[in-house]
């Protein structure tokens, strides 16, 4: 017999909310389940992996070997739907939404892209096929908690974004809404920690091709660009097109943006627009002057961290921010969302602060 | 102004333990440093490091950024041990205990080497020069939290054990003490990150020495040695000598100890002994049979895993326990500690599920 | 038109000898081209791996990008066997000895376990399936090259050392063949980057499985156990039984094995010992007194270091080598072999330096 | 007695070049070395290095362990310049020009930044003081070989570039020669391995620091855009002033440059350009339409890939190039360059194959 998982039992805890997490055998899924652990307000009621149903989540992931207790793994059908008050779906797009619609009752924080563009178009363009629920469209929240805090009490449905539009949002939208970037030849250069590739069986995500390399991917043709310049062109008041190469690094965990953008203003400028923005934020925060931004400062934390620098070419500035892709970038702002959608305190379960090294 | 810490806020704790991290500078003060700001009954009231005194622990540690509410540091004598309840030292041997042998009023846990020895002799052996407080010896505690726990609610002074002897000595003890496997010839092969060299400026230190490469060091010599010895003689009732040899691999954290012993019992046997012992232990995980411990199983958090198997060779048999050497193997452990010293529930503040990838 | 390979013209070679690679499309076969590209004497006449036939080496391998002039990889049985003098057999075992035993006239190079046990029952006991050619195990030579340089020149089969084998026999060997250690508990640990898994597509090869962590795997029951007991054996003319423990770290290349065994000699004995047997080789060097093996010292190159140490237990001795599992470990062990089984001399392809950092 | 170095005798080679490398303590004078060592035609008849006087190679560099023949460190006063046929200074900047200066008779290689910058005004600009040797400035030739051919063969003093600069100019030439590419709004960000940084010790370096890490450095103020922008502004015929912003990640070697340019020309015609200018280069390839160049394809090796991608953003395209920055970076080129001013072929010494994994 299995020894109980002794940290889940919360004293004084009335009636705890319990969580579905579609898809945990992904690495989303799975840092959704470690958070979840311990967040004292979270029961965790069902697991679900269609291509794993019957294992034990031990048996898929060496970290949760001290935790025999956790629910087995089901089919997403298998999961009684009726019993659940939040869903969190961690599975691939189109299949998130095909299943997401069905459900009535419980709220959902999707983590796909499924429910992140409003235009069912631009989904159908980038991510190939037509969106299984153009329907639900209108009504999901982008859930980018600092610019949702309002519309995430009474949601039912909330996206999610996708890691590098969560970094490079932070870093723009407070700029581009006080009109002090320009819209035009914005330039993200973007590196990332291997995780964010998912647990995919491929040559290219084997260690050997990985570590001691550095390799860009996708170049011009990454599927968060229709994302950000969706949310950019909304607080520009008018369309924004950028230019977006992501690199992938020997590093698990981790992502970085460096964002080249055009400004008349000078950086003090953009500090104090910065500083006014996030001084309030448990979660975002604007270094010192002159520190460079770096992904060892937030790991496995829902931190991110900020800065803006001079350029070297005139008219220009160099706008930095550093995340935990799995965590800030996924799993943490899921649960920074669900705190939000059930009135709880925002930092719930979050507070861990950064490991390093 | 910085803006402030928005989870050391306690609400409803009437009167936090506060706590001084002297040597905070090195990996392991700020390993602990990052366990006591989300302990919920820790106020960190002072933080020293001699050579670093004046400045911001952000400044010092990338990690830290987010936490610009942190003490300065300050030199160890400008602490004042008057408003301390407890003091965790992470200065080097022979430093440690000549600082802390001059305090009174607070509980102490030292992490250093200094009183984990019983026998002042041995220690100048081992760490070349005479002990700076030996009449303290006696009446330290040996702090592996799960032999110790009887000791630990009236001690005034914990020497917690060091990282390797933690692993070696939670997969052997009860072993040992059951007479299950035998005090000669006992051979370990141990693995660990680099963060268990200290943050020390030298070339074998630098990235491009520990990357792609793997090497033995200290080979006969180590000065662990002594500490697991005294702890399984006492168990054996007779003395131990063993043959340990460490590797540096190329990772920050984790610890792996591949322990060889002669036995006439079964491996089932032995099985039947740790699971026994550790059934009841939050921290503390037999796995199941044939499922090899491994460092990511544990990496950030207060777990230590085992196994035993069966050798080829007759008459003996391998056990294998992993842990993170800056948690479990060193700050995990002293908070646990620190736990039962001030009457909290053990697992207070160690709650983190490991990070995984 | 692809530019031309402008490396393998070598001017005043009146007549190279002609290869086939068996397995190209593993990292071993990878690395086997890898060295024969700059080797003076070959021509690369075939490239098979029958998944991936058709492909270009650039394609399916990063590092041979600029070398669009490599043959195309066709299947096994595609070979013109008639023009080729050498094959290199990369395959994995039991489909190796199917084909190469249907092989007449090349000299037959082979890095796969089916020719390294002499014993079919042992073969089968370990690799689970009687043995697809015994008949050729007798005349098989065991090319550890060190040890066969007499039976290299006029052999027809040449069947290479298991990595871990090669490293732990180099160390074991002369010491054994002096009677200078004893034949009987001897443990081994071993430690070994990611390429000797393969470039196999399953999830404990993925890069943040492996990152960041270390695991033993196989314990009580690797493959290469048999192969140096048998070789050990005959050495020590009794038979021996030995304990082996293999670790994976993160990194890609390198092997490291720690040996303790027992001796009534003292250390410098078993310096002297291995400082003959070593002094004149090209690849195997004994160490300066002192000096750890680590495996950064033999990085990329065909390099083997050793030494000795005393061991804290009185009566036993802790015997350490390294080497490049890919190179001397494998591929330029395989090179070594044909040198001199056609006569050449024997350092010729191998002569790069390690490479570090 | 050591045993010799068995790779470095040359059968028919009447007369060998006696190099000395000045600096053979970093990280570059080491990889020198290592090129060296094979390099038919060169003997290394002294290796200096101030602060390790004494000492031999194999004590201070791991990798040389197996070349106890190398020549012992001395001062570089101590160097016999009148028996040394060509000098390699791997030198920091400022020192290295004042001690070159003084030289008479052997032809010289410099590594350092000295006399890359044709303006000594500038250089007093970025590197922090009035230039050592201006005089020399006028005469010395930039060896980005590919581009300096004619040059080389009666030059005295060679400035090898800075591998920042290396890969942006043989990315970026061929199109700014052309006038397909505008001078302005150039963007480039950069991403290298930590040997870049040099074997200082500094806390930024050490292992933990950079592992699982990414960090931008030098932001707006990376000392090799000027050498970038002198070179690219004599192929425009006007001034080019660029944006340039490096990253380092947690690899060893290996140098990747993302740069954003405008152009109105199609992509097609881009690669047009770089496919006729590099056709016949043994170490510049431009890769297969779509296939994104990466450090993995170059390691260790002498090689740089190219490729050109269309950006998102209309009148823009993006440029990429991979090389060893230790290598093509630093001293392969370096050695490119030496057999271009002996009269040797070009690639003599330099035909490894790259090493992966």
């Amino acid at each position: 017999m299995p020894h109980p998982i002794v940290f889940d039992t919360q004293p004084g805890m009335t009636k705890p909310i319990r969580i579905a997490v579609l898809g945990a055998s992904g690495y989303t899924g799975a840092d959704l389940v470690r958070l979840a652990l311990t967040h004292p307000n979270i029961e965790i009621a069902a697991l679900s992996a269609n291509s794993k149903a019957g294992l034990t989540m031990a048996e898929i992931w060496p970290h949760f070997a001290p935790y025999p207790g956790l629910p087995r793994l089901i089919t997403s059908e298998a999961v009684d739907y009726a019993s659940i008050d939040a869903v969190f779906g961690c599975l691939p797009h189109a299949a998130s939404a095909s299943l997401l619609s069905t459900l009535a009752g419980p709220k959902i924080i999707d983590l796909s892209a499924d429910f992140r563009l409003k235009d069912s178009a631009t989904y159908a363009d980038w991510y190939g096929g037509a969106h299984p629920a153009p329907a639900l469209l209108p009504g999901a929240i982008y859930g980018l908690t600092e610019y949702a805090r309002d519309s995430l009490p009474g949601a039912a449905l909330v996206a999610c974004p996708g890691c590098y539009p969560t970094a490079v949002l932070l870093a723009l939208l407070p700029l581009m809404a006080a009109n002090a970037i320009g819209p035009d030849r914005i330039t993200i250069n973007a590196i990332s920690g291997v995780s964010g590739s998912g647990r995919s069986l491929k040559e290219a995500n084997l260690f050997p091709e990985i570590a001691e390399a550095v390799a860009p991917y996708a170049v011009g043709r990454h599927r968060h660009m229709p994302e950000m310049e969706q949310e950019l062109s909304a607080a520009a008041n008018q369309p924004v097109i950028l230019s977006f190469t992501p690199h992938l690094v020997p590093m698990n965990r981790g992502e970085l943006v460096t964002c080249i953008v055009e400004t008349t203003r000078p950086v003090a400028d953009l500090r104090a627009i910065l500083q006014a923005r996030y001084a309030a934020e448990p979660f975002v925060h604007l270094l010192p002057e002159g520190t460079p931004p770096a992904t060892r400062m937030v790991r496995g934390s829902n931190h991110a961290v900020l800065n803006v620098f001079a350029d070297r070419v005139p008219g220009r500035a160099i706008v930095i921010a550093a995340i935990d892709n799995l965590v800030k970038g996924s799993s943490g702002q899921a649960i920074q969302n669900f705190n939000l959608m059930f009135g709880l305190p925002e930092t719930t379960g979050l507070q861990a602060a950064p490991l390093f090294p």
